[in-house]
């Protein structure tokens, strides 16, 4: 990133964002660049206006704390206001269609962040919307974590390490967020391998997006058991084990799975032979089944820093897709000019 | 309205806005006054904060997509905040009485908004409280829903028509919002109609009081189920079936007794021998039962900006019973004399 | 208070507000000054902004109309924001232990405020969370509810009589309110009296902390079921007779044991022989039960003045564990020795 105030895409060639798949690996960067310059800006004690009196209604059909915060206190630190539509607030397609919804709430607010049981839900939601629609999870992805992911990797590269050698390694199940990460991780041509159950592999749809990145921008994509390929890993990440949040499995029969194969534990991680190989987990956590906790708790550990940049993912991209990017990156330009006057 | 920047009435005559019944017409006319010109000038893209700091507590006993997010997202527009009291957050005369939920919540807020059950609990939320209070809707009426929809009906007059010539039918059940329009429609001298089931016509005391606004202002107001009447209509208006939303009727029911009669679908448009005749809708609505997807998404549809103009209207009103709606006006007039210096 | 602008200690002795007892008197009384700077400031009709961009984030176990009110308002009127985790939104230690949320919170919020079912939380939240966290009631105690009610206390102080004169009796039933009140008055150095039935006073494990305090700062305290005890009385406190909040008691065994004798009523108020003595109750209150309708309504209620200093006890908590109360009182003086100027 040569020029972090300059975006290649000064305006969205998409209004919505649903599928990280939508956007090619420049947009992507525009997306990184914002969300981290405004990081960085908002830390040094700065502050930010430019979406002020901007709502962003926020539907709910799942329980959230991650997302629900990251995305209210972004809001907030713009300058603008978002709206919790909790469970059971909106019924999607209850006593209304989910379009009319879409429809009555564009009238209202200025962006819509949905987290839905079913991926087509959001998907209706964008194409009736007129304003901006962000998938904040379905059961089929989870694209804001995908850039708060990105960011973590980006901030804990090794010394030296071009990204694109970078290898990232997901342990366990093939959940919305090993998917997300198959999909980010490769769409910026880094190495991805999902280390599982053969009956837990992400499925062949997942793997042809992640060998198309791999054709387009570099990199590999592999789905494997055989532990030998955690060696050289840069990243390990892992998830809870009971599978799609809306058809969670019984604690026996994960277990069974993958139980103790494939817990991040401190003998999984010296697997990796790299002494500065980093943890990641989306959280929540089930700590003592899908990772320990000296690997949680310990010093491979940048759980936290990930969790916080879900919210700086979440500033970034309300930016680009509230259509501020580039004027707050100059705003931020010229306070950085200033200073170094 | 000659003057659109000057109210008759400077300050509100009734600290509450409970019951449009309650206000006479040039009081009626200065809200909305005061909602267009607001409404007018954030489009324009500017901005006003003269509800800085104000606070709005918004206590729901029913659940409300439109009601909670145009007053929030309003008071979020003027400068000040919405608490959102959700179902079960505050059990109104539950742990303590209504009396005493409403003097705390004055000691701490600026307005209280309430959608309730039972229309005596707001009366009472009124009663004891001493700062303004608004009827989100209750079994009785909808008062803010009156504002926004006569805003609408305004804003898309025939062209050349004088407003009290305006023909306005309600088709279909006698809910709180067929009583509302009634009540509404009157009040501005309009002519009214309830196009329904004689079972589920208007009641006698509603419909006194719209006989009595008739006295005052002209216009007229009918019930009937003879299709005849729908002749020269300028806007046909409908609501749910299932009656009011505290005891509602079972689908076969309701079924027999409206359909297909009172299904508003293109062949009852075409009764009205008005090619240029408006639709309206409050929403949620039943696609396929009290209207059909052509009417509701067709051209004469302007359920949309209907559902705007709640958020309108309660701009109008937080401004209105919050005090500050001269002094609004008064800002628009001098940026707009500005502007055409 | 001398010198109402200047804190004995200019930025917090620890990092949480857990328990008045971790505070000393000085500790308690720069709280005091803060909270009451800021409440007289704002209502002489100036703003403050303070905490500007600051998110508060308020986890609720327990359904809350004041705590929750109080905060929210109370950070929007100093400039920052307030998320409502209402109950069921996180559930503390369900999905991932307490303290990983903190450690997600802490990296996205600015503070945290926590109404939890078991004291144990709160102190497991602060233990963890890099962020100051405040308790908004446990089982164990109340402690802004302790601010808000020495606050009162202070305002309706018998005309010339030191406030370490002052006679506080609490009728009833030891919920953590009662233990609360008993912790703050002894903590000020008053004198205190649980007047209720010998199976329902406070322990002595609370008993030793109001010693403690005695032994420091003078005052008294006393558990009595002796109505001669009444006689003097400055402060008459009562609270709901159904026990701790989460092992509510069934009524006829409450009414058993407290009525007649407990309820607080003109002939009980008799008995302190003040002509001017003041009722308080932390409500929601049970009128019929512990209080009567003649005293809640009549003249020696502040119980409202009471509630309004829950929003002014928060303000105040805010800005001295956000570490801004010095500033903000710098910015007070300023203004009003320019008004004397």
């Amino acid at each position: 990133m040569d020029n972090p105030y300059d975006l290649t895409h000064k305006t969205p060639t998409k209004k919505d964002f649903l599928d990280t798949s939508d956007f090619d690996q420049s947009e992507i960067i525009d997306i990184i660049k914002v969300s981290t310059a405004t990081r960085d800006y908002l830390k040094s004690g700065e502050t930010l206006d430019t979406l002020f009196h901007r709502n962003l209604a926020m539907i709910f059909e799942q329980k959230s704390t991650r997302t629900r915060v990251s995305f209210e206190v972004g809001m907030e630190q713009l300058g603008g206001h978002a709206l919790n539509l909790a469970p059971g607030a909106i019924q999607l397609g209850a006593h209304e269609t989910i379009g009319d919804t879409a429809k009555v709430l564009s009238r209202m607010c200025d962006m819509i962040m949905a987290r839905v049981d079913r991926h087509e839900s959001v998907l209706e939601l964008a194409a009736e919307s007129t304003v901006p629609v962000i998938n904040g999870m379905s059961d089929y992805n989870h694209p804001t974590q995908e850039i708060g992911d990105i960011i973590t990797i980006l901030d804990h590269l090794p010394e030296g390490k071009p990204w694109n050698k970078t290898k990232v390694v997901f342990v366990g199940d093939c959940t919305q967020v090993c998917a997300s990460l198959m999909m980010i991780t490769t769409k910026l041509g880094m190495n991805f391998i999902q280390y599982g159950p053969p009956a837990k592999w992400l499925s062949d749809d997942f793997l042809k997006i992640g060998r198309a990145n791999v054709q387009q921008y570099g990199g590999s994509v592999h789905v494997t058991d055989n532990p030998a390929y955690l060696e050289g890993a840069d990243f390990i990440y892992t998830d809870v084990w009971y599978g799609f949040y809306d058809k969670e499995t019984p604690k026996d029969v994960y277990m069974r799975e993958f139980y103790p194969k494939y817990q991040v534990n401190d003998e999984l991680l010296a697997l990796t032979m790299n002494p500065n190989v980093k943890f990641m987990h989306c959280l929540p956590a089930t700590r003592g089944e899908e990772v320990t906790d000296s690997v949680l708790d310990g010093p491979h550990s940048v759980a936290w820093d990930e969790a916080e940049n879900r919210l700086t993912a979440q500033r970034g991209l309300l930016l680009y897709f509230g259509g501020k990017a580039q004027e707050t990156l100059d705003i931020i330009r010229t306070e950085r000019d200033k200073d170094h006057a």
